[in-house]
């Protein structure tokens, strides 16, 4: 049995008791440590409410997954992933594959960073497409193209940005990406750092505004409806 | 202090071990009850599992908020809401109103439909806006032109499906609204019942695909990816 558990964004405390009580059960834990980060993530912290021994793995063991499916045929384990378990490719195939060889998965959502961002106070019906900016980024112009498309629309784009081992983009950067790609140097954005944990969220210029916390992420605004523009407030 | 707490698509369960005790830290609990619905809904179980007496209130009682923000500026006040905490313009008022009269707010924030439609194989990034039909839409167009829009950039569109009261819209009406707007009668799409809990999804044609478990929501299919058509077939 395979169980695919996320454990939201902020500590391990986002686990739900669905999830947790699964994790109890299991024989092996991994937890994905790539496709995202806690706001605050301690091992030991996680291991003692969760009651099991951790492995961290990377992108390749999951990628791979040969490990995860053989010890999945015979005994119970509960891959952990931090935010919400359906967003990456990575995961559905797994899954998928998890499926093919006759294994019962059985999948416990959390909040993801797709939802955490209607915190700032933008209404989520009026977000476009998302997009991610990667840090190999010269000739890349997608994310630039997504963003073009909501604006055309009066829609929101909710920015993520890359993760590599621990290096992980600024909002700085992002902002700088599409300053060079040709977003106008007076537009307004919005820029949040540690979101689901203890969140920091600025409102302010695209040439200057930064914030602290990570992981970060950058939402290009479309149009302001009044009370968008009243929560906004808060964050300038 | 107020804790806005979201408590996922399932069961009581679903609430993050954060959520559970920040809920039984608190003097009053109240849950959101027209939003959105659990799948597996028992007040009991819920109320005995979060150690309180849970008040269920309409959205009445959320809009007007008086009686939370007076409550909440002496005493630890729990606002449950099923799904994610903010996906809901007037969640994100009564956060604001909150703010207003000087009352901490937490928000504990959990898995909601926008992120559960992931389970469908449908990578999230190919989702573009999202979009409601009300009961009452005999001259509502803005769903379908959602869905124009979302199709021209070969973009899914999520559709939910309105709640009133106790009565919550099938998809089979969401998709003859479509048909009655014009959408191709030969169209693939997908069918969610009960995302978030013992989900229910077929892939099948507009004009007669059905599914029995609720909530449910639809989605009208962009361009479709190899690897997304692949984890369609488990749904064909």
């Amino acid at each position: 049995m395979l169980y695919v558990v996320g454990i939201g964004l902020g500590d391990e405390k986002d686990i739900t008791v669905k999830g947790l009580e699964a994790v109890k059960s299991c024989d092996f834990v991994y937890l994905e440590g790539y496709t995202s980060k806690l706001c605050s993530f301690d091992l030991g912290r996680m291991e003692k409410l969760y009651g099991k021994k951790i492995e961290v793995v990377d992108r390749k063991f999951v990628e791979d997954s040969k490990e995860i499916i053989e010890k999945a045929k015979e005994k119970d384990v509960a891959l952990l992933i931090v935010g919400s378990v359906l967003g990456a490719t990575t995961h559905m195939q797994l899954i998928n594959s998890a499926k093919e060889n006759k294994i019962k998965v059985k999948v416990i959502d959390n909040s993801g960073v797709l939802t955490a961002v209607g915190i700032t106070g933008l209404s989520l019906y009026k977000f476009g497409r998302v997009t991610t900016i990667p840090f190999d980024n010269e000739n890349v112009k997608s994310p630039y193209d997504v963003v073009l498309d909501n604006k055309k629309l009066g829609l929101h784009t909710l920015v993520l940005l890359d993760i590599q081992d621990d290096k992980m983009m600024s909002a700085r950067e992002g902002l700088d990406y599409f300053l060079r790609m040709g977003l106008d140097k007076e537009e307004k954005v919005i820029v949040c750092g540690g979101l689901g944990g203890d969140t920091e969220i600025k409102y302010g210029n695209i040439k200057d505004v930064s914030i602290n916390k990570f992981p970060q992420c950058v939402i290009i605004i479309g149009n302001l409806h009044f009370s968008e523009e009243e929560f906004l407030k808060n964050y300038a």
